[in-house]
């Protein structure tokens, strides 16, 4: 159980003093992901529509509606993997290691669509829990290969469980036919247009 | 124009030895938010599919194709917004301070569903950029209001205008219908079970 995902009400054991303490906890995290813990209630979670809040032009807007929908998920993801701490881009990169041999890590970056340094600090958090190891790669003395250590394969099967159940749950009010039209939605978004 | 919106394909300036330069240069962004520099050829982009890579179990779930999805929203994104240095969570919380008076640090990151510290770090980056003030909050000695400066009044309309446009072209490809459709379909999906 890590410390953010135990819905612990704000109020009930901090003093008023003691505002420091839950961003200390919270250092490893990313400050920008969601957070599961930073809702106002306990156990009230992320409200994609504060009441008596004005949105203005955020409610227009599909990027903000992938926005709000993202962080739902993120928090039930979290929630359902706080065992493994596993978070969705650690899950994502065990996915890639173990299905593609011989990866390295700029290609781990560029298949997830984050930075080279992102990547860096992923593999190392996944290398301290022992799931992930670095390999020397065949015919290229700088670079290393990336593979999931035997703790590493097992975690994986279980989170994949945990994973599917997880997904399963967040679309649960949709039927099977809506589900595929959201994917298809969003497959059809535009690409970005060149900088 | 950031460094990182420049599309420089990363073979082409650095040398083999000079690896570091470019995290570097990428320190003050967070690095698993997607990249829009992080691609393999130039502007190419994030590739959803990169051909060859196996994604396993993430080709099935709905989780990741909103997380594809987010990715390339954000890279246009970021790439509209380039002259004013603006990324989503900037917007948003422009935005958000723009129509809600006497916000506090904690509404926002409520309300953008962000951790308290990420909230902190949010504004002091547009406090720095002159777009956002804090103000002695009415009856509460210890908190601040924000509110935007004139510069972030300015700033936020001729942003607006341009992530209207960046929002109309992901939706590009999508009928008005269809894009109503998504909208209420990511709407639907689960909220979190209580942790």
């Amino acid at each position: 159980m890590s410390p953010d995902a135990s819905g612990t009400p704000p109020a009930a054991p901090a003093r008023p003093g003691s505002t420091t303490a839950a961003p200390a906890r919270r250092k490893a995290r990313d400050p920008l992901a969601p957070d599961p813990a930073a809702s106002g209630g306990a156990d009230a979670g992320f409200d994609p529509h504060v009441p008596n809040v004005d949105y203005g032009v955020l409610d227009n807007l599909i990027g903000y509606a992938i926005r709000r929908a993202q962080i739902r998920i993120y928090e039930d993801f979290v929630h359902s993997l706080a065992q493994w701490q596993i978070t969705p881009p650690r899950f994502s990169a065990l996915v890639i290691i173990s299905r593609n041999p011989h990866l390295k890590l700029t290609d781990l970056a560029q298949i997830l669509g984050i930075a080279r340094s992102g990547a860096v600090l992923l593999v190392d958090a996944l290398e301290e829990m022992n799931l992930v190891a670095r390999r020397p790669a065949p015919g290229d003395r700088r670079a290393y290969s990336l593979v999931l250590t035997t703790a590493g394969r097992r975690t994986l099967e279980a989170a994949t469980q945990a994973v599917v159940a997880h997904d399963a749950h967040a679309g649960s009010a949709l039927t099977e036919a809506e589900q595929a039209t959201l994917k298809s939605l969003l497959a059809r978004l535009a690409p970005p247009r060149a900088g």
